[in-house]
C-alpha cells in the first residue's frame, strides 16, 4: 500500500504556523530590547514572505538556444578544421573504439575493476525504497562479484542494445541520504555509463550467477546485463574492422534489420543516438547501410545490415561546420540531464563526448579527463572578470571547453560582448529566506551566460559558476592548428 | 554538473533558528497574556524538540517475521487445501495463462488499452530531472503510440525477459509533483506491472518505430520494449500448451539454457522469480527440466531446455502446506517494495499473486479485483474492535486476504490473541511537530499487527490500517470447502 493525498492538511496549515511564529518572533525580540511597555499587545504586521523564485533562468529565457544564432550566417558552412585534422583526430577516434578487442590483459586491475565493492560501506547507501539497503545487501554482491577469481572471462563482445555501465552487478539503486539536498533521485551512484549498442567490448568477468558481465569499452567499464552484449568471433571482428565507420547523427532514430527473406518483417534492434558509431557498408544517394549487432539466444553475435536516411547516418568524419554541430545540439536541447547515462540521457561530459564523436573527435568519459584532453590553459589567480575576458580573447567557438572542478562546459561565442556556453547542467546551489539549502534544479541542455542563475535570490554566490572556472581547454591545440 | 557537499551549512543552521524561534514564541505568548512584567528579560528554557521518530516499526521488531512461527510445528506439513482443490485451481490458472494466445481480439478497447495518453495532462507529470515534462512530450507519446490504428498488430508472443509493463512507450518516469509527501520517486505512474519471462502473450499493437509493443498477458497489459519479448508460431505454442507446467520456487535461480552442443557455454537466459511459470519437460530425482524461451535476432522465439534443482522448481500445483507457503515468504521478507513492479520489486497484490501462484492459485493484479475474487466478507459499520475480533473468528491463515481501500494484506495468525498480517508496505501517513506531511516509509515485506505504526507520535491516528479494513476475502469460498 500507498497512502497518498492529493493535499494534506500538514501542508495547508505551515504558511499559518510560520506568521504566528514570525509575529511572535517580533513581539519577543521587542520585550528582550525592552523597547515595549507593558502594554504593547498589537505587533506590526509581519513581512510578507519572498516571492517564490522564478521557475526559469533568465538566460535560458534570453539567450538563443540555438547554437546557429551565435555564428556569422556567412559562417555556418565554414569547416572549423582542415579535412587533414579531422582524418586525423578519426584516425585516433577509431583506433580505441576498437582497442578493446585488441587486448590481451584486462584494462583495469582488480581493486580498480570493482571498486563498487570496497565502496559499500554499511549504512552509506539507500536504496529504491529510500531506506538504508539491507544488511544482506553486500555479501550478496560480493557472492556476484566473485572477485576472488578476476578475471575470470576474457572474451571479445560487443554490446547489442543501449544500455548502463553499472559499478554494481544490479539494477538496484545506490543512493545517499535521500533527503540531504541534491541527493536521491537521480543520483544513483552505481549508474556510471551509459553504452551503446555497437560498442566493441572486452567482457573480461562474469557474475557467479552468469547474469552480468563486466566489460571495458572505448571510454567506460562496467557490469552490464550478459543479454545487452553478445559475444563475437574472428569473423565477426574481421568484418567489422575491415570498413570505414559511419555515426548515427539523428537522436531516436530507430536500427531495423533487413533481412535476405522478404517475407520476414524488419525487427526493431536498437535506437540510434547520436554518438554511436556503426560500420559503414554502402554510401547511396539517399542514406547508408550499416551494420548493427544482433545477439541471438546462444549469445553469440550476429551482424545485420542496416540501412539509415541520409539525415540520419554519414560516414565519419562528419565535416565539423556550425551548421552541422548545431543541427546534433538542436536536436539535444532541452534533454533532461542524466547522471551516468540514466534512462538514456547524458551528464555534462557525456554531452560532449556524443557531440564531437560523428565529427572523429575522441573525448574521454569525465569532465576532468576531458579538461585535459588537448591543451589546458589553466585559471589559476585569475579574477571572474579576468577569467571571462580570457575566454573571449582566446575562446574558439565549439573547440574550447570551459572546466570547473565536476563540470564541463563548450564555449559557443559571445552575445553583447559577454561568453556564452552549452552544457547540461544539474542544477544550482540553494539557501532559502528559511536557512535550507536546497538546489534550483535546471536539469537539462542549455545555452546560458557564465552565470547562470545570478538573478535568483536562492542561489548561493558560492555557487555561481564561473568563479570556480579552472581551466580552459583547447581541443584541438593552437600549434597544431598553426602548424597546417 | 551537480553540486553536492556532504554538509551544507544551511542544514546546520536549521536546529538553532528553530530553538530561536521557539524561545521567541514563548516569551512573546506572554506579553500577549500580560503575565510577564517589564523587567522580565529571561524566559525560561524552551522544551526540546521531541525525539527523532523510530527507525523501525515495532512490530517488526516484536512480531516473528517467519510465517511458520505462527502455526503449530505439527500441522506445518498439513495441507490446507484438498489435492482435488488445489487441481481445480491449478487448471483455472492454467487456462487464464494460456489464455492470451487463444484471443483472436484484444481484451481492451483502445481507450483502455491506451488511457496513458488520456492521462497525460499538462503541467500534471514530472520527469526524470524532477521538473515538469518538456512541452513536447505528449505528442511524441502520441506519435509512437499511433493509436488511430489500434490494434495494429495481433501475434501470439512470450516474455524472454523480466521486465516492465508500461502505460506509455517509454522508460521516463512520470511522477505527480515530486515535492509532495508520497509522491516523486519511487512513483513512477507509467510502471504498471511487472511482466516474468515466459509468460504467454497477446502483442495487439506496435509503436511506430518498432521499439515499444502493446502486450496483454494473465493479469495485466501494457506496453513493453520489442527486445523483451519474442513472437511464437502455432508449434511453439503447441509444444507449450502439450506439456504440465513448472513452478519457480526460488528467488533468484539463473535459468540457463542447455545446448545440445556441449561445446557451447550455457548462456543465461533470466532470473528465476517466484511466481514465474514454465513448460515441465521432465522430473528427475534432483530437479526438473523446464521449457525457456529465448529471442532469436529476428524477433521470433526459440525454446530451450533449462535445468533447475528441486529446490528452484516443482510442478504445479505445489501442496499448500504452511511450510512450502512459509518457504517462499522467508525468500522476499524485507525485499523493497516496487511500485508496479518497480526494479523486479513487487507491491502489495504482486506479492500475494506470487505466493499462490505456485500452488496453482489465480489472483487478479490489483488489490481491489484480488479482494472480490473468493467470497468477500464486508465490514460495513464494524468497529475496529469488531474487525479485529471477526477477523480471528473467521479468518484461516494464509487463506485469508485483507483489505482497506488501495492495500491487501495475507491473514497469518493469531499472537497473543491479536491478528497477525503479511504485507508489502509502502508507508504510513506521518505530521512532524512542526506540522509537515510526511510518510513513516517501511517500503518492503513484513509481518504486522493490524495498526503498524501506532506506537510513532508522528503517525496520524487516520492513516493506520485497521480503521479501514472494507472487507476480508476468503480466497477459498467456505461453501465449496463445506462441499468436499
Amino acid at each position: 500500500m500507498r497512502v497518498a493525498f492529493w493535499r494534506g492538511k500538514g501542508s495547508a496549515q505551515r504558511p499559518l504556523r510560520l506568521s504566528l511564529a514570525r509575529l511572535a518572533g517580533l513581539a519577543a525580540l521587542a520585550v528582550l530590547l525592552g523597547l515595549v511597555g507593558c502594554a504593547a499587545k498589537v505587533s506590526p504586521p509581519p513581512a510578507p514572505p519572498p516571492p517564490p523564485p522564478p521557475a526559469e533562468l533568465r538566460d535560458i529565457l534570453t539567450l538563443p538556444q540555438d547554437v546557429a544564432a551565435y555564428f556569422d550566417p556567412a559562417s555556418l558552412d565554414r569547416p572549423l578544421l582542415s579535412s587533414k585534422e579531422q582524418r586525423r583526430f578519426a584516425a585516433r577516434l577509431r583506433e580505441l573504439h576498437f582497442a578493446p578487442w585488441h587486448r590481451s590483459a584486462p584494462a583495469h586491475a582488480r581493486a580498480d575493476a570493482l571498486w563498487g565493492l570496497a565502496a559499500l560501506k554499511p549504512g552509506r547507501h539507500y536504496g529504491e525504497n529510500l531506506r538504508p539497503l539491507e544488511p544482506t545487501f553486500r555479501a550478496r554482491m560480493e557472492a556476484l562479484a566473485q572477485s576472488e577469481g578476476y578475471p575470470n572471462l576474457m572474451r571479445p563482445a560487443i554490446a547489442t542494445a543501449n544500455t548502463s555501465l553499472r559499478v554494481l552487478p544490479t539494477h538496484r539503486p545506490g543512493f545517499l541520504k535521500p533527503d540531504k539536498p541534491g541527493e536521491g533521485y537521480p543520483f544513483d551512484y552505481w549508474q556510471n555509463s551509459a553504452l551503446l549498442a555497437g560498442t566493441p567490448l572486452l567482457a573480461t568477468h562474469m557474475s557467479a550467477d552468469g547474469a552480468w558481465v563486466l566489460v571495458e569499452g572505448r571510454v567506460a567499464a562496467g557490469w552490464v546485463p550478459v543479454r545487452d552484449i553478445a559475444f563475437v568471433d574472428e569473423a565477426f571482428m574481421a568484418q567489422w574492422e575491415g570498413l570505414p565507420l559511419g555515426a548515427v547523427i539523428r537522436e531516436g532514430a530507430p536500427v531495423s534489420a533487413r533481412f535476405a527473406d522478404e517475407a520476414t518483417p524488419a525487427p526493431h534492434l536498437f535506437t540510434g543516438r547520436i554518438g554511436m558509431l556503426l560500420p559503414l557498408l554502402e554510401l547511396g544517394p539517399g542514406g547508408v547501410t550499416l551494420l548493427a549487432p544482433a545477439r541471438e539466444a546462444t549469445g553469440q553475435a550476429v551482424s545485420l545490415a542496416v540501412g539509415l536516411a541520409a539525415d540520419e547516418a554519414r560516414p565519419l568524419p562528419l565535416p565539423l561546420t556550425p551548421r552541422a554541430y548545431s543541427g546534433l545540439v538542436a536536436q539535444l536541447m532541452g534533454q533532461p540531464y542524466g547522471w551516468g547515462g540514466f534512462l538514456e540521457n547524458r551528464d555534462c561530459s557525456a554531452l560532449l563526448l556524443d557531440l564531437y564523436a560523428p565529427f572523429g573527435i575522441f573525448l574521454p568519459r569525465n569532465s576532468r579527463q576531458q579538461s585535459r584532453q588537448g591543451e589546458r590553459i589553466p585559471l589559476d589567480g585569475l579574477s571572474p572578470e579576468a577569467k571571462e575576458a580570457l575566454l573571449l580573447e582566446r575562446g574558439r567557438p565549439l573547440l574550447t571547453l570551459v572546466h570547473k572542478p565536476g563540470h564541463i562546459m563548450l564555449y559557443l561565442g559571445q552575445r553583447n560582448g559577454r561568453a556564452v556556453i552549452l552544457h547540461d547542467l544539474w542544477g544550482l546551489r540553494t539557501r532559502s529566506h528559511k536557512g535550507e539549502e536546497g538546489r534550483f534544479v535546471v536539469g537539462r541542455v542549455a545555452v546560458t551566460g557564465l552565470t547562470p542563475g545570478a538573478e535568483i535570490p536562492d542561489v548561493v554566490r558560492s555557487g555561481l559558476l564561473l568563479p570556480s572556472f579552472d581551466a580552459y581547454t583547447q581541443v584541438v591545440p593552437e600549434a597544431d592548428t598553426a602548424r597546417k
